[in-house]
């Protein structure tokens, strides 16, 4: 179990590790495969009365050999191992907005994007090879349980945007003012890397740069607080 | 110097951490008081050269003992000890955005929302006494060298809020729609804990409860994405 923390252990079983309680009912609630829980006598006692009548392997373990299963020094009292699933690459359509990954590699940044994706109703993103991990446990567990609703798809980008007929939107330091766009009722909307913002090669195929406005100093605000302002502002000029 | 990850030790010794070549140069262009500068040679001479001729001592270690101090794995190659500082409790006024932290633990939330108030101008916070400490190593980071600019001050929310004459917002699951929202030029703006939202006492002084309009199924958006969005919404309302 513990093997699932890294990546190429996750590809060679094709599993994943899902941590926390929360997650774990939000797991029972998604049509991934579960293949094991473990938890505390207490925790699982808890998890069996919100969880329908699945058959599932339960193993009930100390606290301690929880922790050193999970990737948190408390993970809530239950873990679990599911089966990754695997999903098609999304079609653009020009009723629906994509949010596109341009080396996102923070998990927890992954995470709380993949939240705020489900927040608004968007259920694909696009990344591109180098950003983080979906299934990494960290992103899992920022996603609190938005990654049973929203999936990523790891794409070479650039002849993914060529190819595409819909508008390509890309959030930069200098652009057209968020506020003052008037956003397609769908397209592509790229949010670039945490230090160095979106590619030389991706930003040859947007066709509308957009920012922020801001008056303090600070450089540039984390990647998904970005684009929880942005996705507010595609969602409400619609 | 590892010791300071603990707040009961940093406020013994009224000092805190400062990991990160990028939070390091902006810490020197800050009028906090510094220590002490620890650092590889390599990671000294790149710092040597984007700073004045302030009179620090700095201390060449090896790349395990600089590990060894931070709170990070790779802390990019310098660490900074400074000076605490004390801050007055804000003047709420008509003309401006307070920003108010009701219980956020997180701290890397908390450094999240600190470099976005920073990217909107705000520079006073306040939160009340469970808010996650503004020198926990986490929040320093996170903040991206915006703890240099915004000052976190520490109050008992309640009666601070009940003696304001400026209007106080608040965060809701269920209120009023954001962007509908006509701000004031100035007031309040409670943020709530991450799993239980606004207390029961603060929320009683809260005149206007706002919420973003979603459509998905997530249960709620990331705290420091919530300010962000809110934030954006009052700074392109005014």
């Amino acid at each position: 179990v513990k093997s699932l923390q890294l990546k190429k252990y996750r590809q060679e079983e094709q599993c994943f590790l899902v941590e926390g309680n929360k997650s774990v009912i939000e797991l029972f609630r998604s049509d991934f495969e579960i293949e094991m829980i473990a938890g505390t006598e207490a925790g699982l006692s808890l998890l069996s009365k919100k969880i329908g009548d699945r058959k599932v392997d339960f193993f009930s373990v100390s606290e301690r050999e929880l922790e050193s299963m999970g990737s948190f020094q408390t993970n809530e009292s239950v873990l679990a191992v599911a089966k990754m699933k695997s999903r098609s690459i999304p079609v653009p359509a020009s009723d629906k907005f994509l949010l596109a990954l341009d080396d996102i590699r923070d998990p927890g940044n992954l995470g709380t994007i993949i939240r705020t994706a489900d927040w608004f109703g968007i259920n694909e993103i696009i990344a591109s090879p180098q950003t983080a991990d979906f299934y990494n446990p960290k992103t899992i567990s920022a996603s609190m349980g938005s990654f049973c609703r929203v999936g990523v798809v790891y794409v070479d980008l650039p002849p993914f945007l060529e190819n595409c007929i819909v508008p390509v939107y890309g959030a930069f330091l200098s652009g057209q003012n968020v506020h003052s766009l008037k956003f397609e009722k769908g397209g592509i909307m790229v949010i670039g890397n945490e230090s160095n913002g979106i590619s030389k090669e991706v930003e040859k195929l947007v066709q509308h740069r957009i920012s922020i406005p801001g008056s303090g100093k600070t450089e540039s605000l984390n990647a998904s607080v970005a684009t929880g302002i942005i996705l507010d502002n595609i969602f409400s000029s619609k």
